[in-house]
């Protein structure tokens, strides 16, 4: 496969288990060597398909997405770990997964999108405020940003990132629906 | 804190945050030095409190398990990391946790409860048993035992469990409950 492709090439679809392997046996190289796959566990590749993508291209890995519903707060969902192929990036590609993401969380009832990202990792930072994601103020600051100290354990600070999903309705048909008569709401039954 | 205590001063509670540090600060001596903290994800602390739980005695932290519904399949609960202090082991600690886990499972509409180890974990294999767990029959077998082929990556083969949790219905009154009727179900509104 070139680097080009068009969009029509690209798929979007719902992550496999069978994707941890294929994901396991990338990550490193595309975190420039750094030792990622113990991190990844496969319970995240069975248990939360609903919210988790894969994006391919001519059956190519170029990217996924690991989000989840919180279970402890089911209003929010949280993007996990996102990877794109080191050689396709900057082509709108997070923007696709982010996307399928947030209005799959919706349709599924959560009111937020949340996510982080170390405070080193600038672009990461940028990529989530063009998405629409604000940085939700923590309790420290590092070159200027603010933090939630030791977030992800001892010495692991992390800026966190919020965005409102909004109200998603889902498109169920296309007919003219019936109108709602003149009953006050309260008479629904429930 | 001796070796001693009576089963007044345990303490089963809720996962907090917070936890993730305490747990990271010991799991690689419970586990005899292997490293494991990398593992342990502060993820699974805050997003997965419904199922997941701590043993305390006096403040100190004797177990904790980590578990979680699985958002693909939300009928059934999932075991993703259980703990217990080494000096407390054989204690009937992780038959308390794991007697927790299933009831709340049950209670959130869960009809089975999986778990899995590595199939050199004897110990494990044991407890599952006698918790009621079967093994479920994978497509491959190592020492006698039927495993899941590279179930948590390639070469890391695992025993599975399942165990069927039946119907739990919580105790909401002991007030006699009213005669239903002669009404036949589908009366019912919804």
């Amino acid at each position: 496969m070139g680097q080009g492709f068009t969009s029509d090439q690209l798929r979007l679809r719902p992550l496999e288990a069978d994707d941890h392997r294929r994901v396991v046996a990338v990550i490193d190289r595309w975190w420039g060597g750094r030792p990622m796959s113990g991190r990844l566990s496969h319970v995240f590749f069975i248990h939360f398909r609903p919210t988790s993508f894969v994006l391919e291209c001519d059956g190519d890995l170029l990217g996924f997405l690991i989000g989840l519903v919180s279970q402890t707060a089911p209003d929010e969902a949280y993007v996990h770990f996102v990877g794109v192929h080191p050689e396709y990036r900057r082509l709108g590609l997070g923007r696709r997964l982010y996307g399928r993401f947030c209005t799959v969380a919706g349709l599924l009832g959560c009111e937020v999108a949340r996510s982080h990202t170390s405070p080193q990792n600038r672009l990461s930072i940028a990529f989530h405020q063009s998405q629409g994601f604000a940085i939700d103020p923590g309790d420290g600051e590092v070159d200027g940003v603010s933090v939630w100290r030791d977030y992800a354990g001892p010495g692991e600070h992390r800026v966190r990132f919020v965005k409102r999903l909004g109200f998603v309705v889902p498109a169920m048909s296309r007919a003219p629906r019936p109108a709602l008569g003149s009953e006050p709401a309260t008479a629904v039954g429930w």
